[in-house]
């Protein structure tokens, strides 16, 4: 303590304060329009889920002027109030982006402020993209600089670290000079959210709609002259000393706009855990094989990593819910059904007679030799043929980025069972648009029922 | 880990639902008024800080329904708002309640909550009372558990336990059961508020606003349904372990009913640092000394625990918070105008012509066989007289608690300047009254400008 850290919020907060648009690759904002994209399609999918409809219920009598939407719903609610449910719903299916090497899902805290805040005061598509680029970098280099040791502590780092999004992006958006976003930075930093004791409950998808509300809150105050500390990062009794037990803050100002972490931003193909992916992606390429035919499968056997059968070994599950952690039911699923989006892990589909019935006959066998993103599969059929596929990297991993058209089948299975199909492809035309709109209010009010 | 943790949080959860307002000792509830009554006195007093201002103006724009006071303001804004800003001005003097064991400040996450539901949902005045003795009972029992520790990372433990005692209160009036109790603390654990790296700014006083406004927050969700962990204080991965680095869980079990800690609730007679509270208090009494003449006082001699130099040894204070830090100017404004309040440590004062010039007479000399409560002071007239006092034990300390006539000046003192002095007493016998009120929300009015 008696040597003085280095300036890590002034330097963060000058950044924000002075980045170039123009700086910006294509390919990187490319990204960010993927990120949104995705974003979207699970805050609509995830709209109807208990745990946005009991909030809503729980704090609509304190809204203020209702301007902002509740994606995927009818209901509109004041600006902060539509960042916490949109945060909800984004994160409620698990189904939202990752930062793989943070375990941070980046889009909720930012994305959840930012369009709450575009329906309060007009935002322009290009401004939205970049702030959304530099709310992204501002909560993925902070969980840089203290993971793991700050999630194995326990705090859910997509809240904890994700408030200081939330706050960069609006703070951005509102143009605060550099002492107010380091206020911001200040006031995010002293509202931290999220314990991993929460997984498994509806406050899990609570986190990253609080950190979108708080984040918001600290940059509107800051805006408006609320003083906070400017040192709120790397004080003796600041956040990176208090919430975790070893940092690096160099990971926070080192190469600032010299590369980009939402260009390593990763989007879930499937609606259950990481670990099933490559099973599933490989049972979706067996079943447009020539020769596969559904009431022809005999055996399905899978050759798999240890984590699969330690995490989703289930093998009667009877619950949408218990189907995410049943590798056999997602094979088996898969193979019916040819996807793997949250209707395939619904009550219906898990209770599915023919899928009941697939279920039974696949088997599954450890193989330490496997990567954790590699996955083999083996059909075979009524005649005696085999059909055997081996997946080196799923689908959606580092290696095998989803493309476009992946997002965009996505999107559609989320939506339009909220939205219909003709107003869900408006809407993903919209998104895709995102960059070019003038009063990106218009994407909120689309993606409203 | 093995071994399974007590279920504190089911236990607590359990108490605060089933606990009978009958069983509250008469003085324990005359405590509580007493904190009321503190703790409506330093918001009305705080109402017109920058800090309130400000926080007001950047967010009234989000208020819902305008049901609930700001007091000692003429505007009202929806009920966590409410919360927010009462929470805010109720602490921005520091001139709050003190739990002495562990220094929250007991009354500003928990009253801020209450008094702002109480406008929400018509609450009477016993129950008022008996959900205030709970909720600080939970947050003063959380932070004996954790308290050294927790504090000494660096959380300003009114904000991160005092999140646990406004869902505690607003949970006890909004009658949940059990599950839906510990779902509120759960809510409230996983949005702790504060770092101490904010003292200093308006930040600081943010705290405990924000606080109440979570707990509340988590109490509304958790009436409605929205789930939570049942472990949230004792799991591996909850806030025990997860914001401190040790803890005494049975601190929080333990006899619970038989004692209360808002019995051990202290008030700060004075408007600055608890530190030269024994020379306010001996110069006050000298004062009115037969022989004591302003004109006359040649020179004034402390004699002080080290701590008092160290922490308020500014000579020449040159506005009021600097004054805040000068045992000079308390000194000399003691004599000069026969208190120590709000007024007292304002820029009017340190400037005034009389007490500055009273102030260069003041001088000081540690004595380390002092306590911290204790100080001796000798003044020297012109005639050569000397008027001493040895001070045991400061005036607000446990040992000389401030008494309800003490109470009542401050209250006035901190009242007339914004609600004029009719006003302010007929507030003041509104929240004697407390107990006896069919309705909370007329309090609540009648602290209104």
């Amino acid at each position: 303590m008696s040597q003085q850290p280095p300036p890590v919020t002034a330097t963060l907060a000058a950044y924000l304060v002075n980045a170039s648009p123009e700086a910006v690759p294509a390919a990187v904002r490319l990204e960010a329009v993927r990120t949104f994209v995705n974003w979207v399609g699970c805050a609509v999918g995830g709209s109807r889920h208990a745990a946005v409809t009991t909030a809503l219920a729980a704090l609509s009598p304190f809204s203020g002027p209702a301007r902002a939407s509740v994606l995927g719903r009818s209901e509109r609610v004041d600006p902060l109030l539509a960042a916490l449910l949109n945060g909800i719903s984004s994160h409620v299916f698990d189904f939202d982006d990752t930062h793989l090497r943070t375990v941070i899902h980046p889009a909720g805290p930012v994305l959840s402020a930012l369009l709450a805040f575009a329906e309060h005061q007009a935002v322009r598509g290009d401004d939205f993209i970049h702030a959304l680029v530099l709310g992204v970098e501002a909560e993925c280099r902070i969980g840089n600089a203290v993971f793991p040791a700050h999630y194995d502590i326990g705090w859910h780092i997509t809240g904890s670290a994700g408030v200081f999004g939330a706050a960069a992006a609006v703070g951005r958006l509102l143009e605060l000079d550099e002492q107010r976003m380091a206020w911001a930075l200040g006031l995010a930093a002293t509202q931290p959210v999220g314990l991993r004791e929460m997984f498994g409950s509806m406050t899990k998808s609570f986190h990253p709609g609080r950190a979108a509300q708080n984040g918001m809150t600290a940059a509107l105050l800051a805006a408006r002259g609320y003083t906070s500390s400017e040192q709120a990062l790397e004080a003796p009794r600041g956040w990176l000393n208090v919430l975790s037990t070893s940092h690096d803050s160099t990971e926070i100002t080192e190469g600032l706009g010299s590369s980009y972490e939402i260009s390593t931003n990763s989007y879930k193909p499937f609606a259950c855990g990481i670990v099933i992916h490559p099973v599933i992606d490989a049972c979706l390429q067996l079943r447009k094989r020539d020769g596969f035919e559904l009431d022809a499968v005999r055996a399905v056997r899978l050759r798999v990593h240890p984590l699969v059968l330690e995490l989703t070994g289930k093998t009667e599950p009877r619950s949408g819910l218990e189907g995410k952690f049943s590798v056999f039911h997602a094979a088996a699923v898969a193979l019916c059904e040819g996807d793997g989006g949250e209707r395939q892990f619904s009550d219906r589909a898990v209770l599915d007679p023919s899928v009941v019935e697939l279920r039974r006959r696949v088997s599954a066998q450890v193989d330490t030799t496997l990567e954790a993103d590699a996955a083999d599969v083996d059909i075979e059929l009524a005649d005696g043929r085999h059909l055997h596929l081996h997946v080196e990297h799923a689908i959606g991993s580092s290696h095998r980025p989803m493309s476009n058209a992946d997002l965009e089948h996505k999107f559609l299975g989320l939506g339009e069972d909220v939205l219909g199909e003709a107003r869900t492809r408006r809407l993903l035309d919209a998104c895709w648009n995102v960059e070019h709109v003038e009063d990106i209010a218009a994407i909120a009010t689309a993606a409203r029922t």
